[in-house]
Protein backbone atom coordinates (compact mmCIF):
# COMPACT_ATOMS: atom_id res chain seq x y z
CA UNK A 1 0.00 0.00 0.00
CA UNK A 2 1.65 3.62 -0.87
CA UNK A 3 2.34 6.08 1.69
CA UNK A 4 -0.52 8.05 1.94
CA UNK A 5 -1.42 10.92 4.55
CA UNK A 6 -3.97 8.82 6.66
CA UNK A 7 -5.14 11.91 8.12
CA UNK A 8 -6.67 15.55 7.03
CA UNK A 9 -5.19 18.80 8.66
CA UNK A 10 -5.75 22.11 7.08
CA UNK A 11 -3.12 24.76 7.08
CA UNK A 12 -2.57 27.62 8.78
CA UNK A 13 -0.39 30.65 9.30
CA UNK A 14 0.84 30.15 12.88
CA UNK A 15 2.43 33.42 14.35
CA UNK A 16 2.61 33.10 18.25
CA UNK A 17 0.52 29.50 18.24
CA UNK A 18 1.80 26.54 18.79
CA UNK A 19 -0.23 23.65 17.01
CA UNK A 20 -1.13 20.53 18.78
CA UNK A 21 -1.23 17.85 15.82
CA UNK A 22 -4.04 15.02 16.13
CA UNK A 23 -2.38 14.31 12.50
CA UNK A 24 1.42 13.80 13.36
CA UNK A 25 0.62 12.04 16.89
CA UNK A 26 -1.95 9.76 15.13
CA UNK A 27 0.52 8.76 13.04
CA UNK A 28 3.27 7.52 15.06
CA UNK A 29 0.67 5.83 17.01
CA UNK A 30 -0.57 4.46 14.51
CA UNK A 31 2.80 2.48 13.71
CA UNK A 32 2.94 1.46 18.01
CA UNK A 33 -0.31 -0.16 17.09
CA UNK A 34 0.88 -2.11 14.25
CA UNK A 35 3.94 -3.46 15.53
CA UNK A 36 1.64 -4.48 18.87
CA UNK A 37 -0.58 -6.37 16.01
CA UNK A 38 2.70 -7.92 14.63
CA UNK A 39 3.73 -9.02 18.03
CA UNK A 40 0.28 -10.40 18.84
CA UNK A 41 0.76 -12.69 15.85
CA UNK A 42 -2.79 -12.69 14.93
CA UNK A 43 -5.35 -10.03 13.13
CA UNK A 44 -7.86 -8.83 16.24
CA UNK A 45 -11.40 -8.79 15.06
CA UNK A 46 -13.36 -5.74 15.53
CA UNK A 47 -17.25 -6.17 15.01
CA UNK A 48 -19.19 -3.08 13.75
CA UNK A 49 -22.83 -3.07 14.26
CA UNK A 50 -24.51 -0.65 12.10
CA UNK A 51 -27.99 0.08 11.86
CA UNK A 52 -29.79 2.05 9.06
CA UNK A 53 -28.91 4.06 6.70
CA UNK A 54 -27.52 7.19 8.61
CA UNK A 55 -24.89 8.81 5.95
CA UNK A 56 -22.95 10.11 8.71
CA UNK A 57 -22.81 6.86 10.71
CA UNK A 58 -22.03 5.71 7.48
CA UNK A 59 -19.62 7.49 6.71
CA UNK A 60 -17.61 7.13 10.55
CA UNK A 61 -18.03 3.34 10.27
CA UNK A 62 -16.64 3.19 6.97
CA UNK A 63 -13.66 5.33 8.11
CA UNK A 64 -12.75 2.64 11.25
CA UNK A 65 -12.84 -0.11 8.31
CA UNK A 66 -10.54 2.04 6.39
CA UNK A 67 -8.08 2.83 9.39
CA UNK A 68 -8.27 -1.14 10.30
CA UNK A 69 -6.96 -2.10 7.46
CA UNK A 70 -4.05 -0.11 7.63
CA UNK A 71 -2.90 -1.44 11.18
CA UNK A 72 -4.06 -5.15 10.12
CA UNK A 73 -6.73 -5.47 12.16
CA UNK A 74 -9.85 -7.13 10.92
CA UNK A 75 -13.10 -5.76 10.79
CA UNK A 76 -16.63 -7.16 10.17
CA UNK A 77 -19.89 -4.88 9.91
CA UNK A 78 -23.12 -6.22 10.83
CA UNK A 79 -25.42 -3.96 9.09
CA UNK A 80 -29.08 -3.98 10.29
CA UNK A 81 -32.36 -2.49 8.61
CA UNK A 82 -33.66 0.50 10.21
CA UNK A 83 -36.63 -1.30 11.72
CA UNK A 84 -34.66 -3.67 13.24
CA UNK A 85 -35.67 -5.00 16.69
CA UNK A 86 -34.65 -4.52 20.30
CA UNK A 87 -34.49 -8.37 20.31
CA UNK A 88 -32.52 -9.20 17.19
CA UNK A 89 -29.98 -6.85 18.33
CA UNK A 90 -29.83 -8.21 21.40
CA UNK A 91 -29.45 -11.74 19.95
CA UNK A 92 -26.63 -10.85 17.53
CA UNK A 93 -24.53 -8.92 20.60
CA UNK A 94 -25.29 -12.10 22.76
CA UNK A 95 -23.69 -14.31 19.48
CA UNK A 96 -20.86 -11.66 19.34
CA UNK A 97 -19.72 -11.46 23.03
CA UNK A 98 -18.86 -15.80 23.30
CA UNK A 99 -17.58 -15.96 19.55
CA UNK A 100 -14.27 -16.16 20.29
CA UNK A 101 -13.22 -14.63 17.04
CA UNK A 102 -14.74 -11.23 17.57
CA UNK A 103 -12.18 -9.77 19.76
CA UNK A 104 -14.10 -6.09 20.84
CA UNK A 105 -17.82 -4.63 19.23
CA UNK A 106 -18.96 -1.20 19.15
CA UNK A 107 -22.32 -0.20 18.25
CA UNK A 108 -22.46 3.05 16.15
CA UNK A 109 -24.42 5.73 17.69
CA UNK A 110 -27.17 6.95 17.50
CA UNK A 111 -29.53 4.31 17.18
CA UNK A 112 -33.11 4.75 15.70
CA UNK A 113 -35.10 6.18 18.20
CA UNK A 114 -37.34 3.10 18.86
CA UNK A 115 -34.01 1.35 20.30
CA UNK A 116 -33.23 1.74 23.77
CA UNK A 117 -29.73 2.83 23.09
CA UNK A 118 -28.77 2.33 26.71
CA UNK A 119 -30.14 -1.97 27.17
CA UNK A 120 -28.08 -2.36 23.72
CA UNK A 121 -25.02 -0.78 24.81
CA UNK A 122 -24.93 -3.07 28.03
CA UNK A 123 -25.41 -5.87 26.47
CA UNK A 124 -21.93 -5.92 24.82
CA UNK A 125 -19.87 -8.18 27.11
CA UNK A 126 -17.25 -5.10 29.67
CA UNK A 127 -14.22 -7.47 28.32
CA UNK A 128 -15.41 -6.42 24.56
CA UNK A 129 -16.46 -2.99 24.84
CA UNK A 130 -14.31 -0.80 22.97
CA UNK A 131 -16.06 2.18 22.84
CA UNK A 132 -16.18 1.61 26.91
CA UNK A 133 -19.54 2.68 27.46
CA UNK A 134 -21.46 0.04 29.36
CA UNK A 135 -22.14 0.75 32.83
CA UNK A 136 -19.68 -1.56 34.25
CA UNK A 137 -16.75 0.87 32.27
CA UNK A 138 -18.34 3.84 33.09
CA UNK A 139 -18.03 3.23 36.40
CA UNK A 140 -14.72 2.14 36.39
CA UNK A 141 -14.44 5.61 34.71
CA UNK A 142 -16.13 6.52 37.60
CA UNK A 143 -13.33 4.63 40.27
CA UNK A 144 -10.45 5.30 38.32
CA UNK A 145 -10.19 1.81 37.74
CA UNK A 146 -8.60 0.25 35.18
CA UNK A 147 -11.70 -0.23 32.50
CA UNK A 148 -11.93 1.19 29.03
CA UNK A 149 -12.15 4.94 28.81
CA UNK A 150 -14.26 6.25 25.85
CA UNK A 151 -11.80 7.42 22.53
CA UNK A 152 -12.41 10.56 22.71
CA UNK A 153 -11.08 11.94 26.93
CA UNK A 154 -8.54 9.05 25.53
CA UNK A 155 -7.47 10.87 22.38
CA UNK A 156 -7.11 14.06 24.01
CA UNK A 157 -5.15 12.99 27.01
CA UNK A 158 -2.93 11.28 24.96
CA UNK A 159 -2.50 14.16 22.92
CA UNK A 160 -1.66 16.11 26.07
CA UNK A 161 0.52 13.85 27.24
CA UNK A 162 2.53 13.89 23.46
CA UNK A 163 2.81 17.17 23.60
CA UNK A 164 4.50 16.70 27.49
CA UNK A 165 1.48 18.96 28.39
CA UNK A 166 0.84 18.39 32.35
CA UNK A 167 -2.23 17.44 33.70
CA UNK A 168 -1.80 16.90 36.87
CA UNK A 169 -2.91 19.76 39.32
CA UNK A 170 -3.67 21.63 36.60
CA UNK A 171 -7.09 23.79 36.05
CA UNK A 172 -8.87 22.05 32.84
CA UNK A 173 -12.22 23.63 32.04
CA UNK A 174 -14.10 21.42 30.10
CA UNK A 175 -17.17 22.85 28.15
CA UNK A 176 -20.12 20.71 27.29
CA UNK A 177 -21.79 17.75 29.73
CA UNK A 178 -22.19 14.86 27.26
CA UNK A 179 -21.83 11.35 27.99
CA UNK A 180 -19.30 10.79 25.54
CA UNK A 181 -17.02 13.29 25.41
CA UNK A 182 -17.57 16.16 28.15
CA UNK A 183 -18.78 14.19 31.64
CA UNK A 184 -16.26 11.10 30.38
CA UNK A 185 -13.26 14.07 29.37
CA UNK A 186 -14.23 15.55 32.87
CA UNK A 187 -13.34 12.54 35.11
CA UNK A 188 -10.59 10.94 32.67
CA UNK A 189 -9.01 14.07 33.73
CA UNK A 190 -9.73 14.33 37.76
CA UNK A 191 -8.37 10.68 37.31
CA UNK A 192 -5.33 11.90 36.38
CA UNK A 193 -5.43 14.75 39.43
CA UNK A 194 -6.31 17.52 37.58
CA UNK A 195 -8.39 20.36 39.24
CA UNK A 196 -11.84 20.06 37.02
CA UNK A 197 -14.01 22.18 36.07
CA UNK A 198 -17.72 21.36 34.07
CA UNK A 199 -19.16 24.66 32.31
CA UNK A 200 -22.46 24.18 30.00
CA UNK A 201 -25.26 25.88 28.31
CA UNK A 202 -26.42 27.02 32.05
CA UNK A 203 -22.87 28.75 33.31
CA UNK A 204 -23.10 32.34 34.04
CA UNK A 205 -19.68 34.20 33.61
CA UNK A 206 -18.42 31.19 31.47
CA UNK A 207 -15.77 34.05 29.92
CA UNK A 208 -14.26 34.38 33.63
CA UNK A 209 -14.28 30.85 34.23
CA UNK A 210 -12.72 29.42 30.60
CA UNK A 211 -10.12 32.28 30.75
CA UNK A 212 -9.27 30.83 34.35
CA UNK A 213 -8.34 27.25 32.78
CA UNK A 214 -4.58 25.72 31.79
CA UNK A 215 -6.08 23.45 29.67
CA UNK A 216 -9.74 24.34 28.27
CA UNK A 217 -11.42 21.45 26.45
CA UNK A 218 -13.92 22.52 23.82
CA UNK A 219 -16.90 20.25 22.96
CA UNK A 220 -20.36 21.90 22.63
CA UNK A 221 -20.73 21.31 19.16
CA UNK A 222 -21.46 24.81 18.25
CA UNK A 223 -19.31 26.25 15.66
CA UNK A 224 -16.90 29.00 16.17
CA UNK A 225 -18.28 29.78 19.12
CA UNK A 226 -15.14 30.17 21.49
CA UNK A 227 -13.86 33.55 20.10
CA UNK A 228 -10.65 35.35 21.47
CA UNK A 229 -13.37 36.33 24.38
CA UNK A 230 -12.97 33.28 25.93
CA UNK A 231 -9.27 32.81 25.84
CA UNK A 232 -6.28 34.03 27.74
CA UNK A 233 -2.56 33.93 26.33
CA UNK A 234 -0.73 31.32 27.37
CA UNK A 235 -3.47 28.52 27.47
CA UNK A 236 -3.62 25.09 26.38
CA UNK A 237 -6.93 24.75 24.13
CA UNK A 238 -8.51 21.39 22.93
CA UNK A 239 -11.53 21.58 20.52
CA UNK A 240 -13.52 18.58 20.05
CA UNK A 241 -16.31 20.17 17.83
CA UNK A 242 -16.40 19.56 14.35
CA UNK A 243 -18.91 20.91 12.18
CA UNK A 244 -19.63 22.30 8.76
CA UNK A 245 -19.15 26.20 7.75
CA UNK A 246 -21.55 28.10 5.10
CA UNK A 247 -18.74 27.10 2.80
CA UNK A 248 -18.84 23.88 3.77
CA UNK A 249 -15.40 23.73 5.33
CA UNK A 250 -15.00 21.35 8.49
CA UNK A 251 -14.73 23.82 11.46
CA UNK A 252 -14.70 23.10 15.21
CA UNK A 253 -16.65 25.00 18.34
CA UNK A 254 -13.53 27.53 18.03
CA UNK A 255 -13.25 30.19 16.07
CA UNK A 256 -9.58 29.77 14.51
CA UNK A 257 -9.65 33.41 12.79
CA UNK A 258 -10.60 34.90 15.99
CA UNK A 259 -7.53 33.24 18.15
CA UNK A 260 -5.18 33.25 15.72
CA UNK A 261 -2.78 36.22 16.77
CA UNK A 262 -3.00 34.33 20.19
CA UNK A 263 0.36 33.05 22.54
CA UNK A 264 -1.85 29.37 22.70
CA UNK A 265 -1.18 26.09 22.09
CA UNK A 266 -4.19 24.87 20.29
CA UNK A 267 -5.73 21.68 18.46
CA UNK A 268 -6.51 22.44 15.36
CA UNK A 269 -10.29 20.83 13.26
CA UNK A 270 -9.95 19.25 11.54
CA UNK A 271 -6.49 17.66 11.63
CA UNK A 272 -6.78 17.13 15.98
CA UNK A 273 -8.94 15.25 18.47
CA UNK A 274 -10.58 13.45 15.14
CA UNK A 275 -7.44 11.46 14.29
CA UNK A 276 -6.71 10.48 18.24
CA UNK A 277 -10.51 8.92 18.46
CA UNK A 278 -9.53 6.91 15.87
CA UNK A 279 -6.61 5.74 17.04
CA UNK A 280 -7.97 5.39 20.38
CA UNK A 281 -10.25 3.41 19.49
CA UNK A 282 -7.68 0.57 18.33
CA UNK A 283 -6.04 1.06 21.24
CA UNK A 284 -8.74 0.23 23.02
CA UNK A 285 -9.59 -3.03 21.18
CA UNK A 286 -5.70 -4.32 21.10
CA UNK A 287 -5.98 -3.27 24.82
CA UNK A 288 -9.70 -5.60 25.26
CA UNK A 289 -7.50 -7.95 23.06
CA UNK A 290 -4.44 -8.34 25.43
CA UNK A 291 -6.39 -8.32 28.44
CA UNK A 292 -8.16 -11.76 27.31
CA UNK A 293 -5.17 -13.32 26.41
CA UNK A 294 -4.06 -12.60 29.92
CA UNK A 295 -1.24 -10.15 28.61
CA UNK A 296 -0.15 -6.98 30.54
CA UNK A 297 -2.62 -4.20 29.92
CA UNK A 298 -1.90 -0.45 28.25
CA UNK B 1 -42.63 6.97 71.90
CA UNK B 2 -41.64 9.77 73.80
CA UNK B 3 -41.06 12.93 71.74
CA UNK B 4 -37.20 12.95 72.00
CA UNK B 5 -34.47 14.93 69.87
CA UNK B 6 -33.88 12.64 67.45
CA UNK B 7 -30.50 14.43 66.12
CA UNK B 8 -27.53 16.55 67.72
CA UNK B 9 -26.92 19.78 66.72
CA UNK B 10 -24.41 22.22 68.92
CA UNK B 11 -25.46 25.51 69.93
CA UNK B 12 -23.49 28.68 68.13
CA UNK B 13 -23.43 31.95 69.21
CA UNK B 14 -24.26 33.22 65.66
CA UNK B 15 -23.21 36.52 64.71
CA UNK B 16 -23.96 36.95 60.64
CA UNK B 17 -23.80 33.65 59.98
CA UNK B 18 -26.83 31.80 58.89
CA UNK B 19 -26.87 28.10 60.07
CA UNK B 20 -28.55 25.44 57.70
CA UNK B 21 -29.86 22.95 60.23
CA UNK B 22 -29.84 19.44 58.77
CA UNK B 23 -31.87 18.72 62.51
CA UNK B 24 -34.49 20.66 61.29
CA UNK B 25 -34.95 19.72 57.71
CA UNK B 26 -34.62 16.04 58.89
CA UNK B 27 -37.08 16.32 61.43
CA UNK B 28 -39.63 17.95 59.27
CA UNK B 29 -38.77 15.11 56.66
CA UNK B 30 -39.41 12.43 58.83
CA UNK B 31 -42.55 13.63 59.16
CA UNK B 32 -43.07 13.22 55.28
CA UNK B 33 -41.37 9.72 55.61
CA UNK B 34 -43.32 8.33 58.52
CA UNK B 35 -47.06 9.93 56.01
CA UNK B 36 -45.30 7.77 53.12
CA UNK B 37 -45.09 4.79 54.95
CA UNK B 38 -48.50 4.94 56.34
CA UNK B 39 -50.03 5.95 53.05
CA UNK B 40 -48.19 2.68 51.86
CA UNK B 41 -50.08 0.13 54.36
CA UNK B 42 -47.32 -2.11 55.27
CA UNK B 43 -43.75 -1.49 56.25
CA UNK B 44 -40.91 -1.39 53.93
CA UNK B 45 -38.27 -3.98 54.90
CA UNK B 46 -34.52 -2.53 54.84
CA UNK B 47 -31.96 -5.42 55.19
CA UNK B 48 -28.95 -4.52 56.21
CA UNK B 49 -25.73 -6.38 55.49
CA UNK B 50 -23.14 -5.93 58.80
CA UNK B 51 -19.73 -7.88 58.37
CA UNK B 52 -16.98 -8.31 61.06
CA UNK B 53 -17.02 -6.24 64.33
CA UNK B 54 -15.82 -2.64 63.53
CA UNK B 55 -17.18 -0.68 65.81
CA UNK B 56 -18.17 2.55 63.76
CA UNK B 57 -20.10 -0.30 61.54
CA UNK B 58 -22.23 -1.54 64.39
CA UNK B 59 -22.66 2.45 65.59
CA UNK B 60 -24.28 3.53 61.93
CA UNK B 61 -26.00 0.61 61.60
CA UNK B 62 -27.64 0.70 65.04
CA UNK B 63 -28.11 4.37 64.06
CA UNK B 64 -30.28 2.88 60.69
CA UNK B 65 -32.22 0.65 62.60
CA UNK B 66 -33.05 2.78 65.08
CA UNK B 67 -34.27 5.61 62.97
CA UNK B 68 -36.41 3.37 61.07
CA UNK B 69 -38.18 2.10 63.85
CA UNK B 70 -39.51 5.67 64.54
CA UNK B 71 -40.72 6.15 60.95
CA UNK B 72 -42.40 2.75 60.73
CA UNK B 73 -40.08 0.75 58.63
CA UNK B 74 -38.65 -2.78 59.42
CA UNK B 75 -35.10 -3.59 59.33
CA UNK B 76 -33.12 -7.29 59.59
CA UNK B 77 -29.96 -6.98 59.89
CA UNK B 78 -27.80 -9.97 58.52
CA UNK B 79 -25.16 -9.67 60.10
CA UNK B 80 -21.39 -11.89 59.51
CA UNK B 81 -18.64 -12.93 60.68
CA UNK B 82 -15.55 -11.29 59.68
CA UNK B 83 -14.17 -14.29 57.86
CA UNK B 84 -16.95 -14.75 55.59
CA UNK B 85 -16.18 -15.79 52.67
CA UNK B 86 -17.44 -13.50 49.19
CA UNK B 87 -19.51 -16.65 48.44
CA UNK B 88 -21.14 -16.83 51.20
CA UNK B 89 -22.31 -13.33 50.92
CA UNK B 90 -23.03 -12.95 47.35
CA UNK B 91 -25.84 -16.16 48.02
CA UNK B 92 -27.53 -14.14 50.55
CA UNK B 93 -27.82 -11.17 48.05
CA UNK B 94 -29.17 -13.24 45.59
CA UNK B 95 -31.67 -14.55 47.96
CA UNK B 96 -32.31 -11.08 49.35
CA UNK B 97 -33.25 -9.98 45.82
CA UNK B 98 -35.77 -12.32 44.99
CA UNK B 99 -37.13 -12.15 48.58
CA UNK B 100 -40.47 -10.55 48.31
CA UNK B 101 -40.40 -9.25 52.03
CA UNK B 102 -37.19 -7.38 51.29
CA UNK B 103 -37.58 -3.91 49.58
CA UNK B 104 -34.49 -2.52 50.01
CA UNK B 105 -30.52 -3.90 50.82
CA UNK B 106 -27.72 -1.76 52.22
CA UNK B 107 -23.90 -3.83 52.93
CA UNK B 108 -22.31 -1.47 55.51
CA UNK B 109 -19.16 -0.86 54.32
CA UNK B 110 -15.71 -1.02 54.43
CA UNK B 111 -15.72 -4.81 54.21
CA UNK B 112 -12.67 -6.75 55.12
CA UNK B 113 -9.70 -6.65 52.56
CA UNK B 114 -10.42 -9.88 51.36
CA UNK B 115 -14.07 -9.18 50.04
CA UNK B 116 -14.55 -7.60 46.50
CA UNK B 117 -16.47 -4.68 47.83
CA UNK B 118 -17.14 -3.68 44.08
CA UNK B 119 -18.38 -7.17 43.47
CA UNK B 120 -20.48 -7.30 46.64
CA UNK B 121 -22.43 -4.13 45.56
CA UNK B 122 -22.53 -4.97 42.30
CA UNK B 123 -24.74 -8.07 43.29
CA UNK B 124 -27.23 -5.95 44.76
CA UNK B 125 -30.82 -5.92 42.42
CA UNK B 126 -30.52 -2.29 41.01
CA UNK B 127 -34.31 -2.19 42.03
CA UNK B 128 -33.08 -2.53 45.89
CA UNK B 129 -29.69 -0.47 45.97
CA UNK B 130 -30.67 1.82 48.57
CA UNK B 131 -27.31 3.47 48.80
CA UNK B 132 -27.25 4.13 45.35
CA UNK B 133 -24.03 2.69 44.62
CA UNK B 134 -23.91 -0.30 42.12
CA UNK B 135 -22.62 0.27 38.86
CA UNK B 136 -26.35 0.44 37.11
CA UNK B 137 -27.13 3.37 39.52
CA UNK B 138 -23.76 5.06 39.31
CA UNK B 139 -23.93 4.77 35.08
CA UNK B 140 -27.84 6.38 35.90
CA UNK B 141 -26.31 9.29 38.08
CA UNK B 142 -23.49 9.94 35.48
CA UNK B 143 -26.50 9.94 32.67
CA UNK B 144 -28.48 12.13 34.47
CA UNK B 145 -30.77 8.92 34.42
CA UNK B 146 -33.77 8.77 37.40
CA UNK B 147 -31.90 6.41 39.79
CA UNK B 148 -31.26 6.04 43.11
CA UNK B 149 -28.84 8.77 44.37
CA UNK B 150 -26.43 7.90 47.37
CA UNK B 151 -27.82 9.17 50.67
CA UNK B 152 -25.21 12.08 51.17
CA UNK B 153 -25.13 13.63 47.98
CA UNK B 154 -29.03 13.99 48.15
CA UNK B 155 -29.19 14.85 51.28
CA UNK B 156 -26.82 17.64 50.82
CA UNK B 157 -29.18 18.44 47.64
CA UNK B 158 -32.31 17.95 50.04
CA UNK B 159 -30.47 20.90 52.16
CA UNK B 160 -30.13 23.38 50.01
CA UNK B 161 -33.06 22.85 48.17
CA UNK B 162 -35.19 23.03 51.91
CA UNK B 163 -33.54 26.56 52.38
CA UNK B 164 -34.37 27.70 49.04
CA UNK B 165 -30.93 28.13 47.78
CA UNK B 166 -30.68 27.70 43.92
CA UNK B 167 -28.34 25.58 42.31
CA UNK B 168 -28.97 25.99 38.44
CA UNK B 169 -26.08 28.33 36.96
CA UNK B 170 -24.72 28.58 40.36
CA UNK B 171 -20.95 27.79 40.87
CA UNK B 172 -20.38 24.83 43.02
CA UNK B 173 -17.32 23.60 43.94
CA UNK B 174 -16.75 20.19 45.86
CA UNK B 175 -13.50 19.87 47.74
CA UNK B 176 -12.81 16.10 47.88
CA UNK B 177 -12.81 13.13 45.33
CA UNK B 178 -14.12 9.91 47.46
CA UNK B 179 -17.08 7.97 45.40
CA UNK B 180 -19.30 8.16 47.72
CA UNK B 181 -19.37 11.80 48.49
CA UNK B 182 -17.14 14.19 46.59
CA UNK B 183 -17.70 12.47 42.84
CA UNK B 184 -21.72 11.49 43.28
CA UNK B 185 -22.35 15.08 44.67
CA UNK B 186 -20.01 16.71 42.07
CA UNK B 187 -22.26 14.80 39.12
CA UNK B 188 -25.71 15.07 41.17
CA UNK B 189 -24.68 19.10 41.43
CA UNK B 190 -23.84 18.77 37.64
CA UNK B 191 -27.43 17.50 36.82
CA UNK B 192 -28.73 20.30 38.52
CA UNK B 193 -27.49 22.47 36.03
CA UNK B 194 -24.69 23.84 38.57
CA UNK B 195 -21.41 24.58 37.07
CA UNK B 196 -19.26 22.16 39.08
CA UNK B 197 -15.52 22.54 39.68
CA UNK B 198 -13.54 19.62 41.58
CA UNK B 199 -10.83 19.98 43.49
CA UNK B 200 -8.32 17.60 45.68
CA UNK B 201 -4.96 17.11 47.23
CA UNK B 202 -3.32 18.53 44.00
CA UNK B 203 -5.20 21.15 43.47
CA UNK B 204 -3.65 23.92 43.19
CA UNK B 205 -4.13 27.80 44.30
CA UNK B 206 -6.82 26.09 46.27
CA UNK B 207 -8.11 29.19 47.87
CA UNK B 208 -8.42 31.05 45.17
CA UNK B 209 -11.31 28.28 43.88
CA UNK B 210 -12.86 27.74 46.93
CA UNK B 211 -13.45 31.75 46.80
CA UNK B 212 -14.79 31.67 43.68
CA UNK B 213 -17.21 29.41 44.80
CA UNK B 214 -21.48 30.43 45.08
CA UNK B 215 -21.54 26.86 47.23
CA UNK B 216 -18.14 25.40 48.91
CA UNK B 217 -19.31 21.49 49.93
CA UNK B 218 -16.16 20.18 51.90
CA UNK B 219 -15.36 16.54 51.98
CA UNK B 220 -12.02 15.90 52.38
CA UNK B 221 -12.06 14.54 56.05
CA UNK B 222 -9.21 16.69 57.48
CA UNK B 223 -10.95 18.23 60.44
CA UNK B 224 -10.93 22.02 60.67
CA UNK B 225 -8.67 22.18 57.67
CA UNK B 226 -10.98 25.11 56.19
CA UNK B 227 -10.35 28.22 57.48
CA UNK B 228 -11.57 31.81 56.96
CA UNK B 229 -8.50 31.60 54.50
CA UNK B 230 -10.32 29.66 51.85
CA UNK B 231 -14.42 31.25 52.15
CA UNK B 232 -15.89 34.94 51.16
CA UNK B 233 -18.45 36.28 52.84
CA UNK B 234 -21.71 35.60 50.85
CA UNK B 235 -20.66 31.91 49.86
CA UNK B 236 -22.73 28.66 51.24
CA UNK B 237 -20.78 26.27 52.62
CA UNK B 238 -21.92 22.33 53.47
CA UNK B 239 -19.38 21.06 55.79
CA UNK B 240 -19.40 16.65 55.09
CA UNK B 241 -16.75 16.14 57.27
CA UNK B 242 -17.05 14.17 60.78
CA UNK B 243 -14.73 13.62 63.41
CA UNK B 244 -13.19 13.95 66.90
CA UNK B 245 -11.17 16.30 67.67
CA UNK B 246 -8.64 16.07 70.95
CA UNK B 247 -11.42 16.88 73.69
CA UNK B 248 -13.75 13.82 71.65
CA UNK B 249 -16.11 16.60 70.22
CA UNK B 250 -17.22 16.16 67.05
CA UNK B 251 -16.27 18.39 64.27
CA UNK B 252 -16.18 18.80 60.70
CA UNK B 253 -13.78 20.31 57.68
CA UNK B 254 -14.66 23.58 58.30
CA UNK B 255 -12.75 25.43 61.39
CA UNK B 256 -16.19 27.04 62.56
CA UNK B 257 -14.36 29.01 64.84
CA UNK B 258 -12.43 30.80 62.17
CA UNK B 259 -15.22 31.48 60.11
CA UNK B 260 -17.85 32.28 63.13
CA UNK B 261 -17.74 36.12 62.46
CA UNK B 262 -18.30 35.78 58.53
CA UNK B 263 -21.39 36.39 56.25
CA UNK B 264 -21.53 33.19 55.20
CA UNK B 265 -24.78 30.12 55.01
CA UNK B 266 -23.05 27.27 56.45
CA UNK B 267 -24.54 23.58 57.69
CA UNK B 268 -22.60 22.49 61.30
CA UNK B 269 -20.96 19.48 62.36
CA UNK B 270 -22.86 17.89 63.81
CA UNK B 271 -26.85 18.63 62.97
CA UNK B 272 -25.96 19.58 59.20
CA UNK B 273 -25.51 16.45 56.28
CA UNK B 274 -25.56 13.93 59.16
CA UNK B 275 -29.11 14.27 60.02
CA UNK B 276 -30.38 14.50 56.28
CA UNK B 277 -27.80 11.37 55.17
CA UNK B 278 -30.14 9.16 57.31
CA UNK B 279 -33.30 10.35 56.00
CA UNK B 280 -32.06 10.49 52.23
CA UNK B 281 -31.53 7.20 52.51
CA UNK B 282 -34.72 6.26 54.15
CA UNK B 283 -36.60 7.73 51.36
CA UNK B 284 -34.45 5.99 48.79
CA UNK B 285 -35.94 2.97 50.31
CA UNK B 286 -39.24 4.24 49.83
CA UNK B 287 -38.16 5.43 46.34
CA UNK B 288 -37.22 1.48 45.15
CA UNK B 289 -40.75 0.29 47.09
CA UNK B 290 -42.97 2.53 45.29
CA UNK B 291 -41.35 1.87 42.27
CA UNK B 292 -40.88 -1.65 42.26
CA UNK B 293 -45.22 -1.19 43.31
CA UNK B 294 -45.06 0.92 39.96
CA UNK B 295 -46.16 3.29 41.83
CA UNK B 296 -45.12 7.07 41.07
CA UNK B 297 -41.33 7.65 41.95
CA UNK B 298 -40.33 10.08 44.44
Amino acid sequence: MAQTKRFTQVNYSINNMEILSGVEIAEKRTEVIKAAVAELGFSPMLMIVRVGERADSKSYVNRKVGYATIVGIETEVAHFHESVSEEELLEALARYNVNQNVNGIIVQLPLPKHLNTKKIINAIAEHKDVDGLTDSNISKLFDNDEGVVPATPKGILTLLQSYKIAVSGEHVVVLGRSRLVGKSTALLMLNQNATVTMCHSKTENLSTITKSADILIVAIGQQKFITNEYIKDGQVVIDVGIGADLESRIVGDVDFSSVKNMNIKISPVPGGVGPMTVTSLFENLLFVTQKSLGGTDK
